[in-house]
């Protein structure tokens, strides 16, 4: 995958001002993993007490820090807690050198941070199948740990860049008996979005106080909705990883208040539609609703279906209002649906319904809609109430630019 | 989908030499359906005797003829038997105005060839969700009916012709009890390819004589490890049809003959090759094996979640051996697979064994065989014993012209 040196044309106009998460510091160096003239490796101390929750892929072949930190979620909530990710090569298909690097990483960072090596979680961001050469990383670790500061996050989030064309950034905060509390994080990814348990690499961060099953909990219904459901090229990542670490430094316990997991969610939304906006090659922000389905799983699989389908996201490319392929991946997808029951929406436009275009369809509404770069499909199904909406960009000759024009 | 007037670079230099099937005439006529200045209906007539069998797309959104088909391939056998076939309108998604329209050409066909309604099968192919001119055909049938001719086999291939760059014809024959019968049958499809229980359009003729249930059987095993093999984009029509019909005027019976069903798959994966080969924008073909996985149902589902994989179709037009995408695909099929006991080969390259790159491997080898244009890839999951083999085409900028920068 190349870098064309473009800031996506659906990216924000600014980097997010982010709250500073009490009982939070972070930092980034530039260790030469493999870009040059960036920073690429961050490093984010959490204070003693912090819980984590956390989501992976569930890719078979997942990388050495995945099924690490995947093995240390459940464990001691009492430490304090390190997250140390680098970006440039993903360690992932590394054979045992994999596990080795990562251990290495992992005991450094406790030896430098003073956190037990159980509450050290690591990720790692880039090529497959080339040995991570540790030791750049490691050689910082003194220096990463001197230089943490509160207001380092938007310095982290540059650092795990990949084929990201901006930084991704979300916040939102909520009172809890008075007090208020903050959630902030930041994500990466671009290609290889089709996020099953998780997308790509996900730390949010929050000052509330959360028992770590509550904070499980929470954060598996949120990505349900938000990352899970997302989708840039149908691939899923080696890597991916989401971590929430619950602080508690705000003193408000928030383990069984809604008002946090939809501050959470919110974060979590945002940070998934940045992840779209930033879909190689992408031009059109595509969103996709489904409703009227026999369950909300097959509402999802229709759904994700459509976002799939090279045949629909190459005629949103074209801002052809082709509804026959939406007709196509629906019949595909492997969920229950009625032909002569389905109705399907463009914007605010009714295209068709009973088994056949509307008989009001003006073309010329529909294709007006198309030229926005927030493409709005909606997908009524007839036949039950399960609903669903994901999110995707449409297939150009970016894409293809990015992934074969250029070695990755 | 446009009309570029290029044919595809991996098309058989010419249209095969088929021998005539006794018991079968071909027709075709330019109706004026949609495209202009060619032939776009076809009709088969096939005699008493023959027994049809055919498998169809497994899409809930599938079209009126492909419903009506279905319906009546237990018919009775011993009345002949026609097939009517139009180009340039799918007659999908077309509510009850599909089925009026279907039931028109039905009882045309049937009035203009003495064959009872339910031994006339007719499929559509072109754009979905618009009315078909079924008039444009039925005023043609009498015209059909008095040009039918034993050699007309070519001009039928070309009749059904959508997006196709070239016609698609294979052939074999085989001994039964001294005495030689043949097959010969023809295809479409070139986008909307990732057949379900079938692909596209297929048509299959043979002078055998085989008992229906006997047939059918044989069909579905062939379908099998051939029209499901074969993707080209991922995205299953709703119209996917394959018909054998066998007219049994060769007087041999092949019902349990197992050198008539791999004479069979051979015609059945030739036109399956040819399909792929013409593929929307490939510039290469691509054979994709799988082996030691955990039973043969596993096998081929990592196999096409590796020929469906965006970002390996993408490396495979760059001509970049990467390797690490073929394990994310792997990894990501939902079908078993232990990351560790992978071994991954480019042509005869290993490039891949024991979780990693084999300590071999020159990548100069394997960029050395992804110049060809006959791509082939082999994974050993080492697990078991199930194994499959698919095939798939590139993705390239000429998809994305066609499916794009045009309106369809």
């Amino acid at each position: 995958m190349a870098d064309t040196g473009k800031v996506s044309p659906l990216a924000p106009a600014t980097f997010p001002e982010l709250p500073v998460i009490d009982g939070v510091t972070f930092s980034a160096v530039a260790a030469g993993v493999k870009y040059t003239g960036r920073t690429d490796v961050m490093l984010a101390q959490c204070a003693p007490g912090t819980t984590i929750a956390g989501t992976f892929t569930r890719s078979t072949t997942r990388s050495a820090p995945v099924l690490d930190c995947q093995a240390k979620l459940g464990g001691a909530s009492d430490a304090g807690a390190a997250i140390l990710v680098n970006s440039g090569n993903s360690n992932a298909f590394t054979g045992r050198n994999g596990f080795a690097a990562t251990n290495s990483i992992v005991n450094a960072t406790a030896a430098a941070t003073g956190i037990p090596a159980e509450r050290v979680f690591t990720a790692s961001t880039g090529v497959i199948g080339e040995p991570l050469p540790f030791e750049k990383i490691t050689s910082k670790l003194d220096h990463l740990h001197q230089t943490l500061s509160p207001g380092g996050i938007s310095d982290a989030a540059k650092a795990i860049m990949t084929t990201d064309t901006y930084p991704k950034g979300a916040s939102a905060n909520c009172e809890i008996n008075g007090k208020t509390v903050s959630i902030a994080g930041f994500a990466k990814g671009s290609g290889m979005i089709a996020p099953d348990m998780a997308t790509m690499l996900v730390y949010i961060f929050t000052d509330a106080r959360i028992d770590q099953p509550a904070l499980q909990a929470m954060t598996s219904r949120c990505c349900n909705t938000t990352f899970n459901c997302i989708t840039v090229d149908s691939d899923t990542s080696t890597s991916d990883s989401l971590l929430v670490a619950a602080t508690g430094a705000s003193g408000a316990d928030a383990s069984t208040e809604p008002a946090f997991e939809a501050a959470l969610n919110d974060v979590m939304l945002d940070l998934a539609h940045q992840v779209v906006r930033d879909g190689e090659g992408a031009t059109k922000f595509v969103e996709i609703t489904v409703t009227g389905a026999e369950d909300d799983a097959g509402a999802r699989i229709h759904g994700l279906s459509i976002a799939n389908s090279p045949l629909v996201k190459t005629a949103i490319a074209g801002e052809d209002p082709n509804w026959g392929r939406v007709v196509m991946a629906i019949g595909k997808s492997g969920a229950a649906a009625d032909r002569d029951t389905l109705s399907i929406w463009f914007g605010d436009v009714l295209v068709a319904e009973n088994g056949w275009v509307s008989p009001d369809y003006v073309e010329a509404d529909a294709a007006a809609h198309m030229k926005s770069d927030h493409i709005r499909i909606r997908v009524d199904c007839g036949i039950g109430s399960g609903s669903a909406t994901v999110w995707t960009c449409d297939l150009t000759h970016g894409y293809i630019e990015i992934n074969a024009d250029y070695r990755s």
